[in-house]
């Protein structure tokens, strides 16, 4: 049987309990019996990051970024040293790794550092050796020998970019769902998994809040061709593959439905139509990492334009008072800001190519009298802004237009 | 004023929680107001360290050295983070060091590991941007990479090794208690707080069980010539310098009364005068780490001898079980084991030189009906082992005849 390297990663529920350490070692035990080489990456346990967090904001209201990486980076170390421990008390040979004994090297940019390469001498060494390489995930060192954070979903990078790294014939996403589902099955009780999804499919399904998976993790895996399995750390079921879209069968029709409830809207009326206006708004915004998802812009007249846009709802106070603050300085005519909405979302590689896809969906959701509030769309997404109220209502039915639904009720 | 470097340590219970930590930058704003440079030396918060070795247990009846260095080193690495973020809430420049990014360097014996040598690059840099340097104690890097702890005592050593390696003014051992005493304060009352005593004494007195400093980092001062002075955390008084012998006045009598409480003892009766006998016992005991004492040695006629030794009543059972593996292949007569005994000793360098000292410490215990069981002797100090249940009557008595008693009693 050919030793090829696997990458597992554990995330903080599926390591939360010293228990739950241990099942984790039962699994990593059959994945070698299979005969694979395993390089395992974890998280904090459980809700330790929060207290962490809470310490330090009980010091100082703003924390400064670097010391709370060294902070932080503390939490996926006790996790690594723990699980080694379990590994060895089975007889399994085991080494634990910090971010930079790993040889993840980040650039310098504390919370949310990136990877600019990873020296996977000692890893490589330890798998030689015969042994379970166990990494701390979501921390690395620059190249000032400073501890950072991958900022979120770190752990998913970190493992992605490992099995990069390492060329491991697959890098295999455990979590507390056993992979990715047409809609989320707490929603839609008809929704199904899906044995395998695109890369760019899976993308979108990231960003639109199917929680999953980290949208710079899946980046990362597309960009070094990285097979990626999401699956059950607690039940031993098949789970989702990742593959490149070329690989998979062609989809004709819509692949599932996502949604995202965290959703405000802001309309900015009478905007003076000057080249400057818009760069500013959105610049201001920016330097306050407010993130911005969809954009809407008409022209009212010829003088001046209309602009709306969605964010994140806890993103939105700042928000209003950002543009209070540039109303009279841009002559801004009028502020509207509501929230309590939420964004749903048809997805499929090739989906848009179809003819009446839009129709489908737009129909689908007015004959139920839902309002669209918004639309954008992308080569493989149509997305619609509602009430948050209908959100349940409005993927059930889309589920059953799109013809997603099982004939029997999924497991998760 | 000159701008020297100090360097401070603050133990676990200094840095038990937020509030105290708070307290900790108050402290070493003071210092700096003073004119000094700083580097602190911090451990694990309170109880931190028994929870993750009480996490550890859970998983293995035996974890291996290394993960328990890996898991163990968060704790300070937390304190580190913490109160440099405290610093910072206060206006001041900090940056918090691991014992790898201090330059820590020791050798790979995980769990008690020594420092081989220090490279100080990073700490001097920070010192010359103005930053107070918040070092983790307690830990190192080998030279393969690997993340490793100092054993006992091990911030104390991490504060001196720096301190010698800073070339600093001197190194400041802030703890619970607020200097070193002639005696317990908590047994007599009369005892008082000594200015300075030679590091041979306070050698002695701390392997005598005095729990102010670990021998390990008085050894270090020692050798590297550090001022070192031991003060309270929490109440801000002088505390006690430790210098050398010769700077110091001549000492005309005893300095300190120490007791040790955690003693038993082994007698081996009947123990055949060969060359290998006596070599085989101790190498037996050393494997298994049993620390032994005080050793008394008597002919009984030419072929055999008894051994005495006392040790840890923590090692008894373990001690015991071994000599019995042994008795029959050495032929040795009979082993006795006797448990709830104490050592009381009279401490002062020049002191045994000085005629009659001995007879006053053993006519003192005698007069009070106070049996002798064992007596050993150093350059500087006379042990005595006497019953536990008599170890408070002893210490007072030594106290007052050696003239240590204060006028008024001390406060701790």
């Amino acid at each position: 049987m050919e030793m090829g390297v696997v990458v597992q990663k554990y995330g903080g529920t599926s390591v939360g309990s010293v228990e739950r350490i241990q099942n984790v070692a039962e699994r990593i035990q059959k994945t070698l019996n299979e005969g694979h080489q395993c390089v395992v990456v974890v998280s904090a346990m459980g809700k330790q990051t929060d207290e962490l967090i809470s310490l330090a904001k009980q010091i100082s209201p703003h924390p400064p970024a670097r010391e709370m990486d060294m902070l932080l980076t503390t939490g996926e170390q006790i996790t690594i040293a723990l699980l080694t421990m379990a590994l060895q008390a089975k007889g399994i040979k085991a080494r634990s790794f910090t971010g930079w004994q790993a040889g993840v090297n980040t650039n310098s940019i504390h919370g949310k550092a990136s990877v600019t390469h990873v020296e996977s001498v000692r890893l490589q060494q330890s798998l030689s050796n015969g042994e379970v390489a166990v990494v701390a995930g979501f921390q690395g060192v620059s190249i000032d020998g400073e501890i950072t954070t991958l900022g979120r979903g770190g752990s998913d990078t970190t493992a992605v970019t490992l099995a990069a790294a390492l060329q491991a014939d697959y890098c295999e996403i455990n979590t507390d769902v056993s992979g990715v589902f047409t809609a989320d099955p707490r929603v839609v009780a008809q929704a199904t998994k899906m044995d395998e999804i695109s890369f760019e499919e899976m993308l979108e399904l990231a960003r639109l809040g199917a929680g999953v998976l980290h949208p710079r993790s899946v980046e990362c895996a597309l960009m070094h061709r990285v097979p990626l399995v999401v699956r059950s750390s607690f039940v031993d079921e098949p789970g989702t593959w990742l593959k490149e879209a070329s690989q998979m069968e062609q989809t004709l029709s819509a692949r599932g439905v996502a949604h995202d409830s965290d959703v405000a809207r802001v309309k900015i009326l009478g905007l003076p139509n000057q080249p400057e206006s818009l760069p500013h708004v959105f610049s201001l915004l920016a330097d306050e990492h407010i993130n911005v998802d969809m954009i809407v812009q008409s022209e009212h007249d010829q003088d001046l334009i209309d602009v709306a846009f969605s964010l994140e709802e806890s993103d939105g106070e700042n928000a209003k008072r950002l543009l209070k603050s540039l109303q009279s300085k841009l002559a801004i005519k009028k502020v509207l800001y509501e929230d309590e909405l939420a964004k749903v979302s048809v997805v499929g590689v090739g989906m848009m190519t179809r003819p009446g896809v839009a129709a489908k969906m737009f129909t689908t959701l007015s004959q139920a009298g839902i309002r669209i509030k918004m639309v954008s769309t992308s080569e493989i997404k149509i997305s619609c802004l509602i009430d948050r109220a209908q959100t349940k209502e409005a993927v059930q039915l889309l589920h059953t237009a799109f013809e997603l639904d099982a004939k029997q009720p999924a497991s998760v």
